[in-house]
């Protein structure tokens, strides 16, 4: 039975390696390659162990780093879709459900559901963990972008309310990152970096 | 104040980037592509989540992933230390202590002090959270190098004793973990893949 469990667990373990195939449209800190989801991943995970003390709420921050890791790994069939994507809306499609459910039901079945829930928790963000998680994923990729002249906005020339517009949830889970947000956007945009 | 807190994690976080560009000597599963350290530190904390079930002793799992998220952030300015180099021993070297002050001292006080004690107990293996920390991270190659033929075991010809000495530290963290790479072992050993 130990045995069982345990060779289950080795294959997701063995499956979850492809994340680190899967490309983002953002690039890494003053530079010109593509950050890839495991990367990111562990980065936003950092985030929220240094950055909780600025959370809105008093967060488990456990839950938040499990979260974190996990929330990506359906993109492993899904695919990464762009936050500024005009055609594609990403708010938990059935092709992501259906690979929560292919992914983690590599696992033992207590630990299947478990981790369909934390997924769905964070994808739902209703909570103060998964708001402050998705807190951690929106301000990555501001960082990323300001250090690279603008990232991701200019090359694709998103407008300044375009922005303001996809990442305003970052308040939910912390004033202090969101103003702090505002204050990198609103110099882009006094620099013309970004245009309205 | 506030501000200033925010300023330095902001700063520690952009630093940490450059894990991503640390290459490790071990390759992805069945892959000739070398995984980094970021992407080595994500699948740690995963590995860590999905089998804490099977650690010796009871563990504190926020401290053992907060111990992997962060454990290999000194080789930002030490680099990678080859688990098989016959040259260099990896054992908490001078260079790794000064990568630790420069780096988690980017961060306010508080939180320079509580990291890198978290990194100095790690390094040193003796607490519950520490060895099962140490037992993943032995483990990941060992499923990775599992996958790849034998990878950088049969890359730079490891006999069979020389990777016992170097991994048997598994066993501290759990007997189970420890039992299925013995299976895997002694499976490639008698199949010649790896020699005495």
């Amino acid at each position: 039975m130990e045995t069982n469990r345990l060779n289950s667990q080795i294959e997701f373990i063995k499956e979850i390696d492809k994340l680190k195939y899967i490309q983002r449209k953002t690039k890494l800190f003053n530079s010109n390659r593509h950050e890839n989801d495991a990367e990111h991943s562990w980065h936003l995970a950092m985030m929220a162990m240094i950055l909780a003390e600025h959370s809105n709420e008093d967060i488990d921050i456990l839950k938040v780093l499990k979260m974190l890791l996990i929330h990506d790994l359906v993109e492993i069939d899904a695919g990464d879709t762009f936050l500024y994507d005009t055609t594609k809306n990403h708010v938990n499609t059935d092709d992501e459900l259906i690979a929560a459910k292919r992914i983690f039901g590599l696992l033992p079945e207590d630990q299947t559901q478990e981790y369909i829930q934390l997924w769905q928790e964070f994808e739902d963000g209703k909570t103060k963990e998964s708001k402050f998680a998705k807190t951690m994923d929106r301000f990555e990729p501001i960082l990323q972008n300001e250090s690279n002249k603008g990232g991701t906005w200019t090359e694709f020339k998103v407008p300044y309310n375009k922005i303001i517009e996809k990442v305003k949830g970052i308040k939910l889970g912390s004033s202090i990152i969101w103003d702090y947000t505002l204050s990198i956007l609103d110099n882009f945009r006094k620099n013309k970096i970004i245009n309205d």
